[in-house]
């Protein structure tokens, strides 16, 4: 990485003896967790904070000692571009509120890290990667996982023909949703279990084949009388049908607990169950008709590694690894699911 | 069931202290292996062997000592009908030969049991249940797994609800064919993977929901390169809705090995791992965030008691756990799988 030599036009890269400073935009549970992780990070560091509620303004910045100067509402969130200790916006946002505060971000000057799904449809994908190249900042998506030791190794050795060509990949994520959370408001979330939790399925299908999907088929079943789900969907499983000829079964859900997916190929499997979880990951490995338990080599944590994957991007005028490119890949086949959900057809994707 | 009552205009059920005699008919591999559990029976026993092949009929007639009289070819099988020792015939024959010697036997006078799939289309399987019936004879489909300890107890406990209702099922079939064999040749198979193997999947998801699915999707995906695949396909998954909402992914592949299940519900899950083996079942249950291995009570293996099952039926004039409308449920569901693939639509099932 260190002989990364900047792209022309960009503007100039920070010195590397100092870390990148984050403002974390929404302080709700996940963000809280996120800032728990700077103090793992080597070249991360929480710098600022957005939120609409003074309590947690006062909260937040008394316990991670950030200066009242750096704590910002929405109000005046675009004054964050005189601030010049804020490198990165960390966007964890209500789904359908990230367009409006990426592209906020990157015209106040600032690199951004957007939680998934990025968006609520394509359209907002899109604009969000012209704004951030307009502004020649970068666009990074949270996609943890991709940062995550057991999925590091799963990736290479499914790709390597470990357990030789993948014909199967086998994809389940959910939980049992609680009642009365803005994921399950649709003008908030833009959609059920598939935006907030189904996109783990998705993404891991994509992440594991090492490509993008053709073909895409969809149910869904939602119980509409149950509270939860008068605007968004409960359970929508899919069918991925991959260049190479790969398939992909996938299950989204937020009426029952899934985390797992299993690579198939020829001469036999890799699991992770859990596969996606903040921490706990399982790998078993079978072949030659013998199933073992497999450990990766030691590695940074998910979420450090991921605050600090942008934070070296930034360093290296480097692009990130699941930036808003791969956002908007997911995006597009959210919308060829819901589309076969709905239409019963099979949705070909080019 | 010794308390059951002849139903009327049924023939005379023999004394129940003699033992039901089977023919089997196709001296294959699976025929093979059924012969050598006749063994284990309570109330069965093998009497008669049908072949085209001479040294077949007279390796296996002198193995199980089965009298010259009672070894039969295609061209005699009809004289069946002037045997008594023969109640039940055995149909362990290339797919599309099901629905003809099923006919056949019934017209002889004989009980069948007929192995899975049951035919090639439902059109057959309508005509044998009709031939059956006319016959006045029972009819049942060799569906093992209902007679296996493990996946009776998983039929329980997902039925009474031990993991809350069930809101998922995932389901998955396959191996690794090996080139040149009748089931890759679809005037014989009527089909490759699906007819095969993923039958294995779409029962189990049938028996676990208890149901039968309303709609149907599916994606192939087939190299017509590989000799192998000429004239059948290679994988087909699958998606089942239920009524109850219930969802099914299902895998079916002649390139990869799967024999697994996992139900579902609310509050855990049921989980088998080989689920549908001829042994080596192993069950987990995983209820409050806890999984651990499960046994069933001690039972028949599944080969013997499946066998007994239609004996046993003969005994007190009832209808097979399996009977015909069973093979042909499943047919029903395998020609709305096909014509998804096919046409690009889900179907639905009434």
């Amino acid at each position: 990485m260190g002989l990364a030599v900047a792209a022309s036009g960009a503007c100039a890269a920070p010195p590397r003896d100092r870390k990148i400073g984050y403002a974390v935009v929404g302080l709700g549970r996940y963000a809280e967790l996120i800032m728990s992780k700077f103090a793992e990070c080597e070249h991360s560091r929480l710098v600022a904070l957005v939120s609409g509620t003074p309590e947690k303004l006062e909260k937040f910045g008394t316990q991670y000692n950030i200066h009242k100067t750096h704590r910002y509402s929405y109000a005046n969130f675009d004054t964050i571009r005189d601030n010049p200790d804020i490198d990165v916006v960390y966007v964890i946002l209500p789904n359908s509120m990230h367009a409006e505060y990426v592209v906020r971000a990157a015209k106040a000057g600032k690199h951004v890290m957007c939680e998934k799904p990025m968006a609520v449809s394509v359209a907002e994908c899109e604009t969000m990667i012209a704004a951030c190249r307009a502004a020649k900042r970068k666009l990074m998506i949270g996609y943890r996982s991709r940062f995550q030791p057991h999925n590091m190794l799963a990736i290479q050795l499914a790709q390597s023909g470990f357990v030789g060509p993948t014909r199967i990949i086998t994809s389940e994520h959910g939980f049992d949703a609680k009642p009365n959370q803005w994921r399950l408001d649709r003008p908030l979330s833009g959609g059920g279990s598939l935006m907030d939790i189904g996109i783990y399925s998705l993404n891991a299908a994509r992440y594991l084949a090492g490509e993008n999907p053709v073909e895409v088929s969809a149910i869904e079943s939602t119980d509409r009388s149950d509270p939860r789900f008068r605007t968004v969907e409960d359970r929508i499983s899919f069918l991925l049908r991959f260049p190479s000829g790969i398939e992909a079964t996938c299950v989204s859900s937020y009426s029952s607990n899934h985390n797992a997916y299993r690579v198939i190929g020829t001469k036999g499997w890799i699991e992770l169950e859990p596969a996606t979880s903040y921490e706990g990951q399982k790998m078993r490995i079978n072949r030659d008709g013998r199933t073992e338990p497999r450990d990766p080599p030691a590695g940074k944590a998910q979420h450090a590694a991921q605050l600090d994957h942008l934070a070296e991007c930034i360093f290296d005028d480097k692009q990130p690894l699941v930036a808003g490119e791969e956002g908007l890949a997911d995006m597009r086949v959210i919308e060829a699911i819901y589309r076969s959900a709905r239409e019963g057809q099979r949705v070909r994707l080019v």
